[in-house]
């Protein structure tokens, strides 16, 4: 979703959010909903929910010694028990935990939530909590939209969420090999604040920017918009700390190795069931002294696609690459005609950083590769809307669902072979389940006024083999929103895996995605990784029930 | 070591090798020892050692119940007790294991060597001898230089040595994603000729290319000579199938994910620790349809090496980078006066491979930087002499060891930060080492006419963060060249881990790394590996005694 309101010219401008469950964002860019927009939401009534201050978390359950030891730990003012603490640490933003919020439902609210100043207290937690029996969950940007914050509680005596925001420094540049040590409480913005006084940039911008930390985006695996020119968080990281029960793992010797596995693909991707990462030592590269964005259309997505799949196997790959479907595109252009042809056609976006002739040489290269994969250039303009916007989307869903609308995404990604029948199938699932096709009834996510779900898809995150598909769905909904997704997102999930893709691209697996990725690695290999949580979580209190 | 002899104008023409142990590579190339190599043996005596035919391995332990069993699987055929099979399958090629051989010491020979046909039989292989308690080596081309091949003997019934040429099919290409699957046993450039038949390349071309093995590279993170240009091998491994005590593992479901930790960096580098991997899927690319290698020359090290930084940080990167000291410089070539200078200086040989107009303007925007950086452009013949003579250099190991001079590698990789510091303390350790400095005696490998040993320096491999250091060690040997070298080797690995560095870039672990890579890690990675080798391979059959 790829909204256009908001002024948010430089992600740099972007500053650190201090959202406010259930709405995203900063409150002071709070976006009323737009007219075309306004139109999905048919005749359906605003109706905002409980009111987040008025929802009450269940009575807490961890023991007061525990809590005890831990204000002995890190002070007694970084432990905090209020209604609004906890229910500001419950969930994340997804759709589904937005809604549960909306009808006052804190059921999976944390008991405490506490902030410790550093790594060695870190580790202090754990263990006080692994003796306790008391359920860890790492907090960052708290943005995940996969369930990654909501751990399971069964058999444990509670919940604490551990707040990193106080492990916000930036510990050390090594200029000469360009790699920046950041501690992992740092918000994504703040770091790129903090790199780019001293003329650097990790170059890392995903759609949760403003609110998203660099622990979360090391333990998810985060992509960001910028992927094909800085790569993925995943790429950038040439180390990190982890904080386990049983003590600190370290690594990160050297830039790449031969000394056996590379245990930092490990620790990434492990969403906090191994531990805690506390700090990471990044690749960083200079910050841009020039930026161009283009647009262009292609008559298909397919033939988008392919222009897209040349750049990536043959190059020059620009810094950011988006390819829309023809719905996506008619959604998110305030005017469609300017796309010209017969058709809307689709649009492909493309950016360039970096020092000016380099940049200027690279969009040359690129844009001949385009030209003769049959794209038409269309200047700057749609370009420069969508990177001015690029971070206004998600704005548009507490609107939306105010209006009865629900919006929410899923990714996926596979091989180029694989993308179309992927695309297909994950469109039709979800149309299909959303409008009760095939049981013979009209579903429940049409209006009244007979509007039907709206399934967009994009290409943002191209590789030599293949590519990411992201899909954003627009329903109105009925009286139970929350199954009504459920079954949509049941229905994709079955349809990615049928065509052998990933469950995830970026968005991780957190509980909401546990089952399909058991079924994608096979039991010895998620045998093996209870194995590895035994050994440095032995209570098993790193965020039970998350990923495995 | 990058010899000049031989006439490999290109990989295409190398032929897969059956090499005959002690001595490297193809028979029909076997080489004279050049006049200026000659210098270095000083006065010493020809010596070629014991025969090869003439060793004769200890008796043999595995029962013949075991034995019987793998016969009934695979073959009567398929399963091999002779005496020279069993050498030929005896650890690998280091500098002491070839010399180990030359002194009729077997020791660590296989009892049996297995052929299985495909994943199927390696699955039912692992599960035999799991239950009867019998070691098993994964091996594919041989060619470990850290004792990958020698597992520890001690608790077990025997040790079989699964060799997997049998397993040596391009099994499929998807060209439109640009991926292969390959089986485990088919060598490098058995595999490079059947990807070349299609127009594709693999672009992996390391120095045991004419033995080594796509399983072998897979396990232990090999990195080819062209790694800049077309990655190293474990970046290219999309996908892969590990055969397991407890079943099998496939991995890979998409390019990249968020779907978890990444566990095909867990496999790759496990060197038989955690199975046999069988097969791969692969990134492939067009086969050149240009290639240009150029000579460059830097008046130092530092010169040479801040050059490579810039080129790595900031690009183009050739498809092949590397820099060598002035000692290496002055070595290998054959007329070192070509450099010009007052001084030798230092060569820098680029080289650039892809389409024509690409390879072009890449190679011009290298060399601008070059210059810019205070390089001598020299032309194209120092970089097509480095680039035919390329996979000579381990031709002359073995008439070097005849006329008693030993010639070893190690490598290691850091941040570019360290980058000299580690140069020079590993050169002065291994220096000091070897001619008995701070003993105050004269050391032993300082021939009688005073020949101190050579300690030659390149980097081959370089990334936006650091880069590899190469060592090649030149020296006469005394009574016991075994011990000479290993308080020499263990003097380097000191200096490496006290410098901060991996104690290897692409060499892998072994059974020679092991204690220095557990520091490496620390203790609660290690327990980690552990408990997923307890889970794949509940008896510790896998390659025991490397790795872990």
């Amino acid at each position: 979703m790829t909204g256009k309101q908001g002024s948010t010219a430089d992600e740099t401008a972007i500053p650190v959010v201090d959202m406010r469950r259930p709405r995203w964002g900063d409150p002071a860019r709070v976006t009323e909903l737009p007219a075309a927009a306004a139109a999905l939401a048919g005749d359906a009534t605003e109706d905002r929910g409980v009111a987040p201050e008025a929802v009450t978390p269940p009575a807490q359950t961890v023991p007061s010694a525990v809590r005890a030891d831990l204000e002995a730990l890190v002070g007694t003012e970084h432990v905090v028990g209020s209604d609004d603490a906890r229910v500001q640490h419950t969930r994340g933003y997804s759709t589904p935990d937005l809604l549960r919020l909306r009808i006052g439902d804190a059921s999976d609210a944390p008991d405490l939530v506490v902030y410790p100043a550093d790594h060695d207290e870190v580790v202090r937690i754990l263990q006080i909590c692994a003796a306790a029996k008391v359920a860890v969950v790492p907090f960052t940007g708290g943005t995940s939209v996969v369930g990654g914050l909501a751990p399971d509680r069964a058999g444990f005596d509670g919940v604490v969420s551990l707040d990193l925001r106080r492990l916000d420094r930036l510990v050390e540049i090594d200029e000469i090999s360009r790699v920046a040590t950041l501690e992992a409480g740092l918000r994504g913005s703040a770091a790129e604040a903090l790199l780019r006084e001293r003329g650097w940039t990790l170059g890392h911008f995903p759609q949760s920017y403003e609110g998203a930390g660099i622990g979360g985006y090391a333990a998810t695996r985060s992509a960001g918009q910028s992927s094909a020119g800085y790569g993925r968080f995943d790429e950038m990281v040439e180390g990190l700390v982890l904080a386990t029960p049983r003590g600190t793992v370290e690594l990160g010797t050297a830039p790449r190795s031969a000394a056996g596995p590379d245990l930092r693909q490990l620790i990434l991707g492990s969403e906090g069931a191994f531990g805690v990462i506390t700090s990471v030592r990044l690749r960083v590269r200079p910050a841009p002294a020039t930026r161009l964005f283009d647009g262009w259309r292609f008559d298909s997505f397919a033939d988008g696609a392919t222009a897209l799949r040349r750049l990536a196997q043959d190059g020059p790959l620009p810094t950011v690459i988006r390819l829309s479907d023809e719905v996506e595109t008619a959604i998110n252009l305030a005017d469609p005609a300017q796309l010209g042809g017969e058709s809307t056609g689709c649009l492909v976006v493309t950016g360039y950083e970096g020092e000016e002739r380099e940049v200027l040489r690279r969009r040359d290269a690129a844009s001949e590769v385009l030209v003769d994969a049959g794209g038409t250039a269309l200047g700057t303009g749609p370009g420069e809307s969508w990177r001015t916007g690029r971070f206004a989307g998600p704005y548009l869903r507490d609107p939306l669902l105010d209006a009865g609308v629900l919006v929410e995404t899923l990714e996926t990604v596979t091989y180029w072979s694989k993308l179309h029948e992927l695309r297909a199938s994950v469109t039709a699932a979800i149309t299909d389940t959303l409008t009760g096709a095939g049981s013979g009834a009209s579903g429940p996510n049409v209006t009244a006024s007979g509007t039907p779900p709206l399934v967009m898809c994009h290409i943002s995150h191209v590789y030599s083999s293949g590519a990411s598909l992201y899909f954003t769905v627009v329903a109105p909904f009925g009286a139970d929103p929350i199954a009504e997704w459920a079954a949509a997102k049941t229905a994709a999930n079955a349809a990615i895996r049928a065509t052998g893709a990933s469950i995830t691209h970026h968005h991780a697996i957190g509980r909401d995605h546990r089952d399909a990725y058991h079924d994608e690695i096979g039991p010895l290999a998620l045998e093996a990784l209870r194995a590895v949580k035994a050994t440095v979580d032995p209570d098993g209190v790193c965020n039970p029930g998350i990923l495995i």
